[in-house]
């Protein structure tokens, strides 16, 4: 139960960091979707380390195997089972983990729940676990787009410790945040990033940021109206994902600052489409998609490995101390830009396929 | 689907606010907890209309009938069923919203989603659904009383418009929230929020705000490390509550301004258990409560009925206006206060007996 | 989670039979289908007590309210919850029971189960419970024949104790069947079993029998081909109804007297349909319909409760000996018709609302 | 959804027959369970192809990999996913089989349902799928027994199409069952049986029969008493066995022609431990188990692959023949036995986790 997502298009990952492999199951995918394990791989690609300077240099392949679901391109209606081998670089740089507990990391909180844990490198609560979110977004996104080939989803990093970056959501674009290494949308912004992470990393020391997400081209009518509104879904999905603090939507914590008269958006008519005016809705209405852009923010806190000394304590209740090894990312923003992408998708995919259920009789 | 929470402790509200009643479910309670229908009362009234000048001056007794599940005072393991009747209030101050789209409500989505909506007031997407949710609480509340009883939840308006309440989350006492018709923490506040209510209120607008929540002597090694982390259901469960725009949990969406040096709680020993210096994470670690103060913040958006005239369309895609009608809260906060406390428990409750099952081998 | 059933179409009963009330919440049914209390009303009826000579002579009006989820006649596509108001019948006949095990009744489990029960008249596990099925029944019925108005499910008694109705499944008419008390196929048999009936009555006695149940112009592709094959998941609800302790499908337990030569059905066209020349598959192949007859059998015990005297012990660990009290049924099948009927179009309309997003890509 | 059992300890197969591999999810295992690699492999070994001269020849290793939720032998509480590569056995025998659909087989319903299917020897609708059961029914079985050790399950073949086997149900040992080829209970009835299918194999024809099982020292209170009465969720796990067309418990398809004083069965003390004289429940009572053996019975019908040539249609609509091809099972039951044993263990590990949940505030 811990490790599943959504209740039609059901995503479930499995796997430790330094067990044999990762992977995900996903199933409840429509059939006759077309899927190649190049559409997935490109996904993967994105969140692999070593793609800069500014991300982790461990050298990952990540290649995904699709072992099940998909037949000559197409899916099958059936379980898509995906499978990514771990490398064995287990090394003595874990050995000390195994008895201390790494400041802000899960190590103690696990041994307390599970009585046990996977100690080289994280487990199960490595960021690892995220290839199997990645790869399911992958097959989300296909079958999105085959039913709403309009649908867009596009997450930039928006800030990085005080740095921040000038272009309004709308106007950011997928090729504009690929185009740089910090995955934020413009050229400059991502210079200035790119500059306070490596000088963060120079002194052991590491940067969070904001992620900045928004879906364009959604259908009206996406969301369950109570406990699984579109903005709480997609909140449960986002602070899912690893070093993830505040999830908001629309105008999200700076709504206080209006009063309701300058808050609301007033509808009105473009041709036969309704639209509003202002979009502080963040394109949710009561829970249900309303045909804006859907805005969100995440916040992320500053990578929790640190190349210093700090104080901590050991599974027998000493009192030590741990200096990070290993290479880790200074800044985790700019692998997780794919994997909000990913939530996403994943997130939209299971809407869409509830509301063929709802609007059964309509069509 | 859409109207259920909680995989064991699982919750389903049901009802339109001009219907016949209100109601909820609670299935998966275990079974021998002392419960009465006063304990759930109680939690009604705080969030019953008319309580005070500043909320809403509809007279709402909202007088709750527990139907199943409890035998002379002890849950019997069997599906608890309450149900709460609605008054009669249907006036004609709803005819004109049959047609015309209210401004940042749910009616133009709940149209397009389904079809149809349950017009009078709201429907679906009234305030009055909180009632189940917060009978709901009671029942979790009571549960995990009795298998945690030093666990603690409140919840308190930490800010209203521009008016902050200075007192440290530590230091807020339930008695301290209840003691004022804000609920805010402190008296001089609340008498500013108060004020700044009925002056919104006067010119026929509304406020928003932030509450805080705080759950105190959680036990170490609730939530599950996936999907389903700790502050990615509870971040669920409160974006879910209408009107709320933002969740974050510890040091949320400041968590940016630190750095990793600056953000990471080291761990220390006091006498036998292990705590952290500082809490930054908010009580939870890997998705996992590590037995510090869970610490969450929600942002509210102003309501959305206003006394003034505003722009909009109706169902035939023609453009109008409409002017909000009826008694209305200027304000939702210091009613949404037991909404979050409910949530809360509710949350707390599903994931203290998943956890039944993770460690049975060890118990 | 005990009491819920269905993915997508999701039903939740609840109450206890001497409590306020039994009911049920219907989550997940499509909007705009068309739904009435007198639909409802219909089939509760058909289940009620005291209807005929044959089975228990109570007085349980069962008029259904429905509380929410419809408006105008039309579904609303939220929750319907729906209430039956139990009657102050607990008397002293139910005195004796509350520490004293019935045989074959649920009371010692329940005891040991949850350490506590609500002794009066059965609790939860009383007949009553059904009333929830059979109201859910009539909303999946009101679905299917929307989205599907040629399917067709009639229950009818096959067989009393040693007396089986002689007529074919695929001549069994609903008509028939509602025309006689018994609810079998034909008339001789129905006077034949209802003689048995009273003879069994007059000595104290008790009878089971068995129940057939067919669907007729079922869409081909319903069911999931893995755990939630079609027979699976009618088996899970058949099996769930008190006194059920057998199911089969198509040919069943006869199945081991054919070989693989004789029991194969062939492929025939009739016209552009695909056909089978026999239908030892009840309609069901690799767990999805194929468009032919769904032929279930439901075995039935004999009612437990008995106006004799019998062995048993108390909750003391005592020996002691007890004799049924009150009006009770001494043969249930008459009466689980509907609720076998009910049962059946719960499982089908979850799986025709399931089948809408597997085939998404296709329509 | 399609692909998972369970609500807390839940399973999710994958894979089709001939695409890379099958495999299994596990999730909701309870940390540190001693497990093995062996411990899973040991019960792939009793059903796979090749143990005896009864059974399809077909050299299929199967050797298991974990690819996580284990470490050092013992379960880590998070996903067990287990991975069997498939052999690249397609062979052209397969390729008739695109066009035309095989009688009794799922060919047609798959295409009908999904629009395509893998067509190479049954794909997700073949026999192998059953690997992922059976491992994680492995899986559920180091469960039970750690919490319980003394619980015991054991399957048989009761009949193989008219050979019955004499040996009563709590006679039946798992040592005399892996005695034999055909697994039944006595050596006299293997040799008859092992006769009678190779006598059909040899004429190109297959045998259907009954398998019985039985679980001792099942701890009393297991089972939801609605829905998921535990009869009804044993139902569903057996009659999602491919193949598998009746299920009874207790008296089962003989309860009608017991009267209700017959049937019932007598409560009576044995020391402080409540027993029944007789067990017609079947040791589910309410749909909790008693104490008493619970005793199951699945019906089967003859393997539908048949070495004769047989009319049926192709996807065209047009009348054709077909033959099957191939090495398969004449008679299914000697390797259906540890399937029929791993379901029950996987339905009874998630009732006794759920229990946990239920009985949380009595112990």
């Amino acid at each position: 139960m811990s490790s599943s997502f959504g209740l039609v298009f059901r995503v479930s990952t499995w796997g430790e960091s330094h067990g044999p492999g990762v992977g995900v199951v996903v199933d409840g995918c429509p059939s006759c979707i077309a899927l190649s394990a190049e559409d997935v791989q490109r996904e993967l690609d994105r969140r692999r380390p070593g793609q800069s300077d500014i991300v982790t240099p461990r050298k990952e392949e990540d290649r995904v195997e699709i072992l099940s679901g998909v037949l000559e391109g197409r899916t099958l209606g059936t379980p898509i089972a995906m499978l990514v081998r771990n490398k064995d670089h287990r090394s003595s740089a874990y050995d000390e983990m195994q008895h201390i507990y790494r400041p802000s990391h899960a190590d103690y909180c696990y041994d307390a729940k599970y009585g046990l844990r996977a100690w080289a490198g994280g487990g199960r609560a490595s960021a690892r676990e995220t290839i199997g979110r990645v790869a399911a977004g992958a097959v989300a996104r296909a079958v999105v787009r085959t039913l709403c080939p309009q649908v867009e989803v596009v997450a930039w990093v928006q800030q990085v410790h005080h740095i921040c970056c000038p272009v309004p959501p709308e106007e950011v674009s997928a090729q504009a945040v690929e185009s740089n290494i910090v995955r934020t949308a413009d050229a400059a912004s991502a210079e200035a990033m790119a500059a306070a992470i490596r000088e963060a990393r120079g002194r052991g020391d590491s940067l969070g940021g904001v992620i900045g997400c928004t879906v364009r081209n959604c259908p009206v009518g996406l969301g369950d109206p109570v406990f699984d509104k579109l903005e709480a879904t997609l909140g449960h999905a986002m602070l899912s994902i690893p070093a993830c603090k505040g999830f908001e939507v629309g105008s999200g914590f700076s709504a206080p600052s209006f009063t309701g008269i300058s808050h609301n958006d007033p509808f009105c008519m473009e041709g036969t489409r309704v639209r509003t005016r202002t979009n502080h809705s963040g394109g949710i209405q009561g829970g249900i998609s309303n045909g804006e852009d859907i805005l969100m923010r995440l916040a992320f806190k500053p990578t929790a490995t640190l190349m210093v000394e700090q104080e901590t304590v050991n599974d027998q209740g000493q009192s030590t101390t741990l200096r990070g090894k290993g290479r880790h990312d200074a800044c985790v923003l700019p692998r997780a830009v794919p994997i909000v992408e990913a939530m996403a998708w994943i997130t939209l995919c299971d809407h869409l396929l509830r509301q063929r259920t709802v609007s059964a009789a309509r069509s």
